[in-house]
């Protein structure tokens, strides 16, 4: 298991990537739009991993939830896996709870599966596989 | 620059280890106690990165009030860079609110400085040199 990128909510993504960009030297990103999460995201260079800035598009979206609730912030840690089955058929077996218990096509990666933060410590978590 | 570990805070380590080591599989990890911050924490082998529990020891620690407040969840993210000083320096320039203006010694580098969350986005960074 790898961290593949962590996931910031940002309010607007071209107001913090001054930050990352800017002050902080991040040079490369791409910005997307994933719909059907109702989001924007820039995903910025850094190594081996990502930064990814997350913008809602929609006062639906997930993430403008969590910034209504917590601000703008830490939103998410995303690992790569090898098998994301074998890993949520385990997970399920020790009582945690799901957000997706069957994986599904992701903006950059064939599967991904979110896990609740509720059982793990109030970390939210994006397994990917690609 | 490159992402060192990702902090995260937990009401109790012991409690934690139990995800991170026993479902999502990290088995090296080493405990250890910061005094002045009034902190243990556990730090945890992936790859080139760590994940650092963190559990207040005091309840006049930053991380029980972070607790207090936000409950238990992602803390911070520490990047390690080769001139710490200057990225200070040039932080301040450009009015960045910093809360070490000057680096201090740290658990496991030798100058560590943290930038308040204020100007970054909702996300607390520390900065650490080796």
């Amino acid at each position: 298991m790898k961290l593949e990128h962590i996931g910031i909510a940002v309010k607007s993504i071209e107001d913090k990537l001054k930050i990352w960009r800017d002050i902080l030297g991040l040079k490369r990103h791409i910005i997307q739009e994933v719909p059907d999460q109702k989001v924007r995201i820039a995903v910025l260079e850094m190594g081996d991993i990502h930064i990814e800035l997350i913008e809602p598009t929609d006062t639906h979206s997930n993430v403008h939830k969590f910034i209504e609730k917590r601000g703008e912030g830490l939103h998410h840690l995303c690992f790569e896996v090898e098998d994301i089955e074998a890993i949520l058929s385990n997970m399920k077996k020790n009582g945690i709870k799901l957000i997706d218990e069957v994986p599904r096509k992701g903006a950059y990666a064939e599967k991904i599966a979110f896990i609740h933060p509720k059982d793990m410590g109030g970390v939210l978590i994006e397994l990917c596989e690609r």
